[in-house]
């Protein structure tokens, strides 16, 4: 009797959900994190119309299901953040900084490089472009892998977590400078670098204010929500908290995942002790199925939105092999970032390769902007950056497994 | 650095959390179940704008919270239905039937009377609108109620369940009849009492081949997928087929929740014993943080779209009264069609009472129809039908409190 959007969207989430079970399944069988057998069948899935079946089309352009999508890795982010506390991330904060500034830099200078020696008749701005877009980090693979091998709690996790956070800041500033510096082109004026300082200033003062403040107010927060008489409401407050910070972040600019790790950051045993005392389960065992049900929605859909007819566009196969060297060579550098013993660099480094779909926002970005009445991003080279992130985002967790094992527990 | 339609939603369903569980600690306080101060700190934060508190408006309109909204009252019926067996919900079968057809044919007998007496010099087809409104169930009220004081296992329970889910067939019914019969009556011909059969006939079809082909095919579906090696299966298979469910009774025509009920009998401990062998969690311990997280959104978001500025529409104040009045009368007849002894008939009756979103989708329909050129429903009526579905809704949870409690267990 009722009319409404979900209808759409339930048979997408019983098919995502079937085939997430059936993915992990495969992985894990095959000694790989669940999450690779998500994304491998998601694109099975996305691209079933090249096998000649039709209709799975609208699983990757289904509302309902990006919704659903983007609160899973919002939850998987927020878990992940709960099994560090700022204390932690503290100590292994100068080696992310390290970590997140030359992973940054290293990807620009080598896909800067790989833009004028494969493409040396385009201007200048496609050449940075290019570098901009291999500069991000997108930490829920790295998060999900870690999660599957029970690898959360190592330093070497922190310290990618950690930097990908930072990343996450440094993007904006890199996204800011490239699209300025093309405005002030096509203008015929000059890029300021007051409004870069405040892009950055304003990321970070957030992070700094978000921390500061919920840590002073966590503690009283649950204290107070101790005394309500209602059922789980511990999770309804953890919930709203991280639901809040995610806001609070996108709200300046960055992405809501890096408030939601904030919150779960934030948040630690001590500020449940109330909760604890009454017996009550923990936050995590509550989240649990929660994230059971929403994080694989969101992987198998970006497996969904993988296009694999990419790959056959001319022009596009040397760029992206080019590319993809730059990707995973330019993030094994900062892996010489860490600051310190006991800490295995590989893992650090490989932790940071993937570009998931923070890749694909800067390929999207580079589709709209212009210099000189051209387009920055043509076709060929919009596929080789899918390439790339494909690239990235599949060899991530075979690597990221086999290399957290060769790792020595660390200090 | 992602730009999402999440993020708008993000702050509502933090206030939703924060409001479900002080409206869920005050009813608590007072004794009521928790739904009523979920409801009623909804409508208080839906009608902020008429306290002068501007900007809260959004959280009804939302697209992402209705939504979630939608997926709550999935699983909540869903939860309830794992609470019964379909062997069960036979016994009371008949009385479920019956209560469900005098249910129907009392309300829409008086509101035909209500509108003869009140509004004599409207047509005939105004009269029989107001009928239909009246003979809707919503059970997402009764459900919730019924969950929060611990009695979703009585007998009682299971007649109004079974009933409101005849209900719902018979709403579809009495729809194609009134707006058949309008229809007719604008185009100067006349009900087909064959397409009236059709509805009647594709509705009830559904629900016995999905419970039968279910009943079939669960134990061997979960027997396969404990072979699965992947975490959580069994909550991803049992939401799964829930979602499933939802969608074919959707696809019919019936309300999405009808079949996630459907799906939660058929779907009974033995189907998961190869789970349960392995000392897997239950699917209910599973389901309890999903639908703590999800079905206050439900239940928060219904309040807030209460418009109380309806009240304030002249002549609608007395109509209403009147319906109200019909609209509880209506179904205490429906509790004396319980069969057998060891039913506490009043709750049954009262049980049926809610109208909820179904009574309000029959008002905005009926919005939508004419006769001769002239709207059925002038805005005087619809308000009238909004402040009877308020009212049916804000009392059934203290009455079926206080009802039930009264009632000796039953058989």
């Amino acid at each position: 009797m009722e009319h409404s959007q979900l209808v759409e969207t339930l048979p997408w989430l019983a098919l995502i959900l079937v085939v997430a079970k059936l993915g992990g399944d495969l992985a894990t069988r095959l000694g790989q994190p669940a999450v690779l057998g998500e994304l491998v069948l998601g694109i099975l899935v996305g691209n079933a119309s090249l096998l000649g079946f039709e209709g799975f089309g609208g699983l990757a352009n289904d509302h309902g299901v990006e919704l659903l999508a983007e609160l899973g890795v919002i939850v998987l982010l927020f878990e992940v953040g709960l099994e560090s506390t700022v204390k932690e991330m503290m100590k292994v904060g100068l080696s992310s900084f390290v970590v997140a500034v030359v992973g940054v830099i290293a990807p620009m200078a080598l896909g800067f490089g790989v833009g004028a020696w494969l493409m040396p008749t385009h201007s200048v701005y496609v050449h940075a472009f290019l570098g901009a877009a291999l500069s991000a980090t997108s930490v829920g693979i790295t998060a999900r892998v870690l999660k599957d091998i029970g690898k959360s709690k190592t330093k070497e996790a922190r310290i990618v977590l950690g930097a990908a956070v930072i990343d996450d800041v440094l993007g904006l500033v890199v996204l800011a400078v490239v699209a300025g510096a093309i405005a002030a082109a096509n203008e015929g004026s000059s890029l300021s670098a007051a409004s870069v300082a405040l892009t950055f200033g304003k990321a970070a003062g957030f992070l700094i204010v978000a921390v500061g403040v919920g840590m002073l107010t966590a503690r009283r927060l649950f204290r107070l929500a101790s005394h309500l008489k209602a059922r789980e409401v511990l999770l309804a407050v953890g919930l709203g908290f991280c639901f809040l910070l995610a806001w609070a972040a996108s709200a300046i600019g960055l992405a809501p995942i890096v408030g939601a790790f904030a919150a779960g950051l934030i948040l630690e045993d001590m500020h449940f002790a109330d909760f604890t005392k009454r017996g009550e389960a923990k936050m995590g065992d509550l989240l649990r199925p929660i994230s059971a049900f929403l994080v694989p929605i969101f992987f198998v859909r970006m497996g969904a939105r993988t296009d694999l007819a990419s790959f056959a566009t001319p022009g596009a196969f040397s760029l992206a092999l080019a590319l993809i060297a730059a990707a995973i060579l330019g993030k094994q550098v900062c892996g010489l970032g860490v600051i310190g013993p006991g800490v295995h660099r590989l893992s650090v480094g490989i932790g940071m390769i993937p570009r998931g779909e923070v890749g694909l926002i800067f390929a999207n970005i580079g589709l709209t902007l212009t210099v000189g009445g051209e387009r920055i991003i043509e076709p060929a080279t919009f596929a080789a950056i899918v390439m790339m992130v494909i690239a990235t985002t599949m060899v991530t967790p075979p690597l990221l497994k086999w290399s957290m094992e060769r790792a020595k527990p660390a200090g």
